[in-house]
């Protein structure tokens, strides 16, 4: 199976650590949801456990059902926030899998109906704008 | 929020019954496993819960765990099945979200390098190819 040691350096440790920012939407013991800087949809955010976790193939139980309890808050809050008919889920694994940053974590992607999700450019979101997505769906898991 | 009741005609809900077949790859007290039937890559799967949940914004904790394991299971199994480089996870909910059968199901697609999925193209699997994959999973999950 194709799965490598986990890399202390890749760049959602660094977010962990507090070594790089992020705009934060919720974070528990076990777990911390922010934006995506290179979203494919409006209010696209990601999902990490703060464990040291590559992918799915090597997470243990409780991280796994951790992770996807918040995926599930996100996902409820973030179609309130935006008003979205719809919310996509996504998770890569190893590079053949599209995984790009080797921490595992899982995409919220709020839809919404006729708009396709954009695809992947690489172009970074205006800071502003991630700024106020995160405020919004930090605002709806209050309500 | 875009949710609306459990439909029990759904065809994953007549799987569960044994009304329609499946090319079944596991099975325990909470999850189902088995063959997509329009699979967007070799070995393309599908996990879903026993009981009655639409998607992801209305499954219950244990419920989402259970599916969780299963889908982990499953990965890895599939990754040794079909000497695949990686996986890549799908999750649906609600129509403008990409869903199509309202009974939660998570898709894991084995991937190779170099190799994209296909799109939906609507195009049904040749059933003897379905029953092999489906054959070479479950002896990886023996293995």
């Amino acid at each position: 199976m194709a799965t490598s040691a986990y890399d202390e350096q890749n760049p959602f440790a660094k977010i962990l650590r507090g070594e790089l920012p992020a705009h934060k939407i919720y974070e528990d013991d076990q777990t911390l949801a922010f934006m995506d800087i290179m979203p494919r949809g409006k209010g696209h955010c990601l999902v990490i456990p703060k464990s040291p976790v590559r992918n799915i193939l090597d997470v243990d139980d409780e991280t796994l059902a951790a992770v996807m309890r918040t995926v599930r808050k996100v996902a409820r809050a973030s179609m309130k926030a935006f008003d979205a008919q719809g919310v996509t889920i996504h998770q890569f694994n190893e590079q053949a899998g599209g995984q790009v940053v080797f921490h595992l974590h899982v995409h919220v992607i709020p839809r919404f109906e006729g708009v396709p999700l954009r695809p992947h450019t690489g172009e970074m979101e205006d800071q502003e704008v991630l700024a106020q997505n995160a405020q919004k769906i930090r605002d709806a898991l209050k309500a």
